[in-house]
């Protein structure tokens, strides 16, 4: 590690889950070599925001490292056969062994697919199950009230958006539990990177709503699957 | 009028309508003056952003002008009986002789009427017939749903909102006519006084819609009226 | 009502909980109206930013209506005797009957307070058990260690900031559970009215760290009970 | 499609035209895939942002698919003879067929072409006729006070302009039809990509303005055939 | 003086003006102190931002002090008999002895009266002729057209204006003399107190405009007064 | 020209000098065509923000054009020997035939010198004798004081500066004349592209301060060039 | 205390002086309980952004607790004789028993004088020699030049500036010790409250400048009192 | 040096140290001319922001030039053995000959390291003890606790921190030494390249912290020497 990084091992005891790596701005060397020290402590380790680049050079060290291209995130599962998810692309990682309990993450957009997979594959690798819902867009309405029902067997949904951003407010109107609402940068002009979304989201007239980060899918599914899986002391907790 | 305002007597033939007075930052006796120099030439005097002392004053002067407190509109009408609208309410004003075509205006909630009211009467004083609608809110959809019929009979909608504005993307998805999107300075904290709502109309998913400023129900109504009721020399236009 | 409002009577199946009133630019008397109408159908009602002046005209209509001043909170609880929360000040509300699970509300400075107090009263009257922990703050760390434990034990936490807005990301470090970050316009200079601390919290490096608008403690509120306490159909998921 | 996109095949009856694709962010062969559903149910279709790679893939697909490279417009028409237009440059498509009524798109410089030709082409494959006039710059009024005429003609006019965006503000005063403002990204320093023009233009003080997003040549072009062509519901409306 | 301020006795030398006191934010006391100590060493004093209270407080000290009030300028002139200014508005001021050259200041509502003031009698109490032209909108054009001669008769031209700043730009186009822009906070909504019209005028496609800050129509009196009257040592230079 | 401009040829007339080019955004093509009809009707053509792109397709069509790299700045003279200026270097322009008047030019850094360049050369073919002082930084004062009297013999300043952008205040607290500002974009972090520089002008302490857009060296040598020489229609006036 | 506020008595061991009370936005009552608290512990007790009816109430407890109106500050000080400072103006604070080292605070205008006298006072109050110079601005840099030797006497500099922030750039080019900069909300239109002055400071181009937040006297007088008067166990240190 | 740039040679004397060269924006050419004047001048010379083409050019006329490519910092060291630097990382040049006093530098991730490298070497070859801790962020707090020692051994501290910019809070509530903090640009979404860390810091409610611009090393690092080594002059002032 050559001293450029001091890991916190104990964070998985801590947070539920061990430290995850932020690949943006780190060398392909600095994350391989954080991967293959974090490897050897747990079970699972995930790096998201992971160039081609750094997926390489990790693979090279760790050969069954898993880069999902779609959505940059890179990830290692050494658990046992009956727990352990593989795939390349966010359906083969979604379909794998049973999750828990229901985590719905819906997007609007082909464009804010990446997000909305970081969001939905983080979730899954901490151990939720997860239904991922696209092209439910506010201006056909009719879309999302479709999945009204897949909606209401959800314990946290995640609603992604760029644009105005007016998706968790219509969401939240027809649930109860919580969203977490993703601004996205998509759009142009005067969304401002997302800032028009974020805004909006931050502003939603219906309750129950959080917002994370632009573009943060990752955060949103942590959220999400912290509210879906309480730690275990919390097992005979109200449910 | 002593010097401090040159008015603009064509512009009902160029534009359609008297030049309007802008209440706001002028002095009683200013408004009261401008206001009789326009009643002298023109049937119709509108003044918007009228204060409860501009409109007492503007009223010793001009006994039949009408203020409507709940949106700080100030008028006269002195056309024939047929025509002449009368009242200080909203209400009272919108059920007036019959205006022409049908815009409709659409609020989300209690707090953002007096925007609405302003559009409204407006586009009524110009000439078109105006449904007005409230408590037409996001996070309740089925609100909105049930008035897909009445919106479909609108030749233009103004749809008014606050904090996250989403109102006009929804109306919007529903139709095939223009919609006119006002952001409301409602809301508190990230909504900025209503920069939250304006950039959510801009970045509208939603094809046909407009945003004028924030707070700015007269322009609003002039737009739709404009829409809904085309100048004379369009007979025979497509329609 | 006299047409003003359309109030939601389903919200409550929908969302678990009526339709709360924002008193915030609305007259004494449509809030003293709206309340009268929701208290005819629900048990509890909630109106949040409540003026000294609206509750004085709510209770002259409903006697039994409280009001919180220090955070302008005004409710009415008409339920069964073991279930009722009384009072009018935060601690009275709090120590009320056994309330479900745990939410911890905590924050930094005495100024931050009413804010705390409009979550953590939200989420008391929603069902949840309360623990309100004031003066945790960054720059003494020493007091937020001090409270590890009491974090643990809370199955959902709203953290309150103004100024910088670190709380949350210290709070987080130390759990497994969601954090609901509330930024406040505490501060001066360019703190910007909250939007310092608001950024601060959007951009927490601690994974499950959400955010709601600055000051709405209101919204933290709703969605930490959401978190603490599952609607009923999830009786028997994973806890 | 294979499960990214969930099309909106009724859009085309709800809103009068089919949905529209947005090309930016989408890979060319989302684009192709998308564009080939769309063909299968309706004669026109419109895809915007559409880059060079996109319509080489398009077109490989869908031989008679039209690139308009100035404004980066692809489009499909499959109307029967007398109605379908055809070019692959905005003059070819614009003097194609008669289009409804009249819509005049006016912009200021050279570097605005793209944007008002976005809006010029949209409208005219949507049914209108459209008058595109370029260098109609404010620092040299009696270029625009030239077009007098043109615009008296116009049902609705789309004013585009970068800088300062003074255009629509000049172009209003001297009409009474709707003016729809585009701001574009136009200039430098503190235009800020075009904040400049668009705060320009929701200030306009002339009335009948409503305002786009930056760039947002599109948007424009619809609101302004809706204005001019009203859905045939309306024939025997006031026109 | 009390040791609060250490005046600058030199600056007429330097700069060719008095220093001018900047009235906001002081007390009458230190406003009074400090035009007392000014009126010692030379036969022009002024204060800008001069309230009543601060003017009365001044005038019992200094009885020959004028206050123009709709302006809020506060002024001292000891010159001789020709040459001294005399009157409390603006047009009195204005019609006193023959100024040199000549300076026009325009401005396009009533409401940004106060400020083109402000610019017209600053370069009139530091000697140059001033022709205040009101009225001058652009959204009629005609009227800004009509005074073509008088703007060519200025040797530089002060243009004041609020909501989207036009005004500048269009007279530019009309003349070759430098343009002094000044942005005002006349507006609402998204006119973000002069943001707009400032933003607009620092991005004016008319060459020869520069910009002062937001309201400061003293600052744009200084530059004009600058532009119209040279210091005496460049007597000969190219005229 | 092919419908894309139409260009105004009484601009030199009305406003002192042709109309100038903004190369950016445009095509090589479109420059060299515009250029080529202006040189048709002026002795002077000049074109800014020019790439070497666009000189070569110029040069290769008007064999006379001179591009000056260091400041993209593009021009022909076609005046009488005396009077044209030639080079291809700011140095080898500035000393040509005399100028009139003086105009000085100021900057802090190497990095504002092509800003600088910009202003100096304007002004330059314009007409104006111009003198360009560099490393004229506010940090080391004595750099400034040292060029007292230069700064004294300009008619008018141009001071051009980034980050902070104090310069210009210091620089008006030493004169008489006109500053006009440039802020440029050199900086990094809460420089903001320029922002932090424009404030810091349009917020100056000093009389006399104008400011035109960042990096706009153009504008600022217009401006500067206008106030250092009037039109001849006032020869005879105060000089 | 009642619960409200839960103090940190250990703050005077861990950075050097107890916790200091910030005023605004606590009630009277809750200030003069924290402070009474702290003077059981401590022999001096400060308050800022203390209102006169803070003071009263203080007083009415602490009977010698002195109240600075001039800037807001509230302080006890029950050091023995030859230590303690008294008094109820800036000018008596200062000139008490002999601090060590030596702080230059230095202000621009009468309107920053209040935010100097606050980092003076919580200097001196800490235990800092400090020398108050007012009236140095930036444009008449010969008032700053005639204070070099005091500059030159000075361990640590704060320089107090609104409007466009440019002295402490000119005063850390005269100087090679740390210069801590106070942006002030002073000014008009585009300095934003301070932010224009805020910006100017980060960006200075000087070495050895840092910034704190607009108005925060209070900040930069704890901080330049640390760098003047190091921490005992760093005595021997390098000086 | 061909008159592009006027050397500050007095600066040394003045400020301390040697003028500095700020790379960025300039040829690598004038860097080279620049370094080798000042070469001649002094023994150290140091640039900053230098590309690895301009170390090239550099190190091609100065042989002795080391160039830092982890932190882009180029420098010369002529002195004596005994006081010479070398070393092209950052963990050689901190180990050289013994430094005064004791600066700490201490950043949070990875990707902060090159920003604090930056103000690490600067205050290194000022001539400061350095000791660089990394890898200290809030999210995990013991590992700031660890170094609690090292913290209280430190006469400065530069806290580097992207994000929410939380670490100068925390490490300022455990010492009595100033703070200087330095915000970078590492983040994304509403980081807004720094702004929320610089916000975030400005805030701070820790008292003795100050702060520099986004990812300015060099400043933080000069103020944190000048804090750590007084000048010569101090010798025996209170230590």
């Amino acid at each position: 590690m050559d001293g450029f990084a001091d890991l916190d091992f104990a964070r998985e005891e801590r947070c539920g889950f061990p430290e995850v790596v932020f690949g943006a701005g780190k060398t392909p060397a600095q994350v391989a070599s954080i991967m293959q020290a974090l490897a050897a402590e747990h079970t699972r380790v995930l790096c998201t925001r992971a160039s081609a680049e750094q997926a390489d050079t990790v693979q090279a060290l760790l050969s069954d490292a898993q880069w999902v291209s779609s959505c940059n995130l890179l990830y290692i599962d050494r658990r046992a056969d009956g727990a352990r998810l593989r795939g390349t692309t966010a359906s083969e990682v979604l379909v794998g062994p049973q999750g828990e309990g229901c985590v719905v993450v819906c997007c609007a957009g082909t464009s804010d697919l990446a997000v909305a997979q970081e969001a939905a594959l983080t979730a899954r690798l901490m151990g939720s199950h997860v239904n991922l819902l696209t092209d439910v867009g506010v201006s056909g309405v009719h879309r999302v009230l479709a999945h009204a029902d897949e909606l209401r067997d959800a314990r946290a949904i995640v609603a992604v958006a760029g644009m105005e951003g007016a998706l968790p407010s219509l969401v939240a109107g027809m649930v109860d539990v919580p969203v977490v609402a993703v601004p996205t940068s998509v759009g142009y002009g005067a969304s401002f990177g997302g800032i028009a979304a974020l805004l909006g989201m931050l502003n939603s007239c219906a309750g129950g709503v959080s917002v994370v980060n632009i573009d943060n899918g990752f955060g949103a599914g942590v959220t999400a699957h912290r509210i879906n899986v309480p730690p275990a002391r919390f097992a005979g907790a109200p449910a």
